[in-house]
């Protein structure tokens, strides 16, 4: 395996696997800092992940939440970014082997997220769509479309009414967002899109394991976002587990089945592990590296989690904080100031989560919030959504478009990034 | 064949086939009159074609240069989309056969557009990048920007510098606006985000058949646009053909050879034809269809041709009008009118051509201009060309974004979307 062509310098190598919110976040925290920074990551860019049911909704582009990662380290002497895919760590040598050379590291720090967790169910992964990707994000808005390009041509009732019917699995925030905005298209920009289809008898349900949507926010929350859901039209379904899906019919644990062309599953994730640290003592559940109040795999000196990978159990998150973007950020800043701690032989700090809430938006006007000390719903929760998403990506040229977008859609009821770029059906 | 579902109703079928500049205007000219309107097209978007190259160059999104056909349509009763492939047409039944069914029409519009010609060769064909549709356009940007990812792993300096060399055939606008995008890009950018690579080895590289750039232009401004390539660092390579590449090096009529892993292909387009229309008697050079003055297909009472696929021969174009956006508008206002004179059984009138001039912008400041009685270069020049095509671009949201997305690139010397959301190289 041949070297990775990094130039050695007199400071310790710093090698960063992920540029998500914890790997954006910890770089940012050692600028101008006397270490070297390797930034890897599969993509050239970072993915705004809060804001791709809208990309798949048509609502924004593809390109106005992503941010080149090259750009996050501009400026910056001895920051290195490469594209490489991780193929295994080797703990005792101290190196990284990618699919482009091999590289040796002082601090390896673990930030690659986490993926759909389909737990298992094989004909689920194959039929179902998930949005976790920009180009995953895509697949599903060429596909809902497509679907309705099909619908317009079928004379059969049954096939035209599938197409036509959408299954998300999963209400936590990415399942109600995309629900939401599902039944704002079926009643804004359907039936003046197809006016020779009977739109009306597009469906749009809602499939929740438990007894609420938003299970991890407030019991108001969740009771106010099903209020929201259902009065937009969306059908929600608590207390079904979906056990299969061959393409063409979704079958749950009770009697209830749904034909339908497009399930969405977002009914949870699981760590994006990286080969080569030992199974038994790192990985807790959802296939997360059990890290200490260091960040610190545990099992290793000089290797670190943070983010969705990472599951610190402290006695207030005794599973780990959730897999969101705010642990992840302040993992990394924190990780950041003890890396540059330990650099300059000093005590490194514990972790401490401070727990700025959590929200979701249902549709226009709509939206759920839960701070520590208060929790509201409608219209201003709404806007504070929406500032705090503005507020969060990366890049005023992003913050511009996404505003001009969110203006535009909301004034005219539209969403005008409905556009089949790449095929998912027809290829 | 199945039939394709569009009601039959008491007015005449108007089936347009391309949703380009010919086909919408043509559509737009059409509303409110007492026909039917059914537009085929293989997109489900319109495509602003001469801001391809700025996508590809990472200067703007992809969704924003495309707007969406049903949103044409919107809210006019008796006016269907659909989203087919056109296999063939059948005149003397008056039946066009698709790939989702066939279609009675009373008139027949074709309104292909055209594609890029390769001129036979092959291996031009396989190798070269083109830039005709939002696809093609996209998977150039990622190209460019995975050959940068790889030249910066390399030692071997002659592998590095073909990854870094660009080669565009053809100096017309796409060629010319093309290379000085990627000279800026050059200068501005590529430094920053490739620290660690000599990014002034990368070359551009735009070689040029006959002895001017922009040959459809007036002298002036060729000489002008040569002189803007020149103080940007592009190589203009006159007088030389391409003719051939393997993948790696560029083969010329002359001694001069590239290595090179990027070539474009912008030397030349060809009508994109339908089959079923007698070849003898329509195709004129280029693979356009002969039309008449009332753009008439040449042997056929009711089928059309406008845009880049027609050729109108009439004495002051005797090859037909230049194939561009403006005779395109043009041709589809003029036979909406015609085709609502020839339902009322009014006398048609023959089209006669408003050269509105032609433009092209080399870089930040840079544009040439020929009007019909003036010709001017410069900074002035260069507002007159975005302002012409913000005003040209379909929908106010895009003309929105585009702005702010010029705005942004001007003042900070930039081009955020240098994203590669769907690797060209490594699927």
């Amino acid at each position: 395996m041949s070297q990775m062509n990094i130039p050695k310098s007199s400071f310790p190598r710093i090698v960063i696997v992920g540029g998500g919110f914890g790997g954006i976040s910890l770089v940012n925290a050692l600028r101008k800092s006397e270490v070297q920074v390797v930034l890897l990551d599969m993509h050239n860019y970072h993915t705004f992940q809060p804001l791709l049911y809208q990309v798949s909704t048509g609502g924004l582009e593809p390109d106005s939440i992503a941010y080149p990662l090259r750009k996050v380290l501009q400026d910056y002497p001895n920051f290195y970014f490469r594209m490489a895919k991780v193929e295994e760590v080797r703990p005792k040598k101290g190196v990284i082997v990618t699919d482009i050379g091999s590289l040796d590291y002082d601090h390896l720090v673990i930030a690659t997220g986490s993926k759909t967790n389909f737990f298992g169910n094989e004909n689920i992964m194959r039929h179902a769509m998930q949005m976790k990707t920009v180009p995953q994000s895509l697949d599903l808005r060429s596909m809902i479309l497509e679907n309705f390009e099909e619908a317009i041509l079928t004379d059969d009732l049954h096939q035209r009414n599938a197409l036509m019917n959408f299954v998300i699995v999963g209400a936590g925030p990415t399942g109600v967002e995309l629900a939401g905005a599902l039944a704002e298209i079926k009643k804004g920009i359907l039936p003046k899109d197809y006016p020779d289809l009977d739109t009306r008898m597009a469906q749009i349900n809602l499939v929740q394991g438990s007894d609420r949507v938003l299970p991890a926010m407030s019991p108001i929350a969740s009771e106010k976002a099903e209020d929201y859901l259902q009065k937009l039209g969306v059908h929600v379904w608590k207390n079904v587990r979906v056990t299969d899906y061959d393409g063409s019919v979704v079958k749950t644990n009770t009697d209830l089945e749904f034909e339908t062309a497009t399930v969405v599953w977002a009914a949870g994730v699981t760590g994006t592990a990286v080969n080569g640290l030992s199974v038994e003592d790192c990985k807790a559940a959802g296939n997360r590296l059990h890290v200490d109040e260091f960040s610190r795999v545990k099992g290793y000196e000089n290797i670190y989690a943070i983010g969705d990978i990472a599951c610190m159990n402290l006695a207030d998150y005794p599973y780990g904080h959730p897999m969101m973007a705010q642990p992840a950020i302040q993992q990394g800043k924190a990780l950041g100031k003890n890396l540059i701690r330990q650099v300059h032989g000093r005590q490194m700090h514990g972790f401490s989560y401070k727990d700025k809430g959590s929200m979701a938006t249902i549709g226009r006007n709509k939206a759920v919030v839960d701070l520590k000390n208060v929790k509201f719903q409608g219209v201003f929760a709404w806007f504070v959504w929406m500032f705090v998403h503005l507020f969060f990506l990366i890049g005023f040229r992003n913050r511009a478009v996404v505003f001009i977008n969110w203006v535009y859609n909301y004034i005219r009821f539209d969403r005008e990034a409905r556009l089949i770029i790449r095929p998912y059906k027809k290829k």
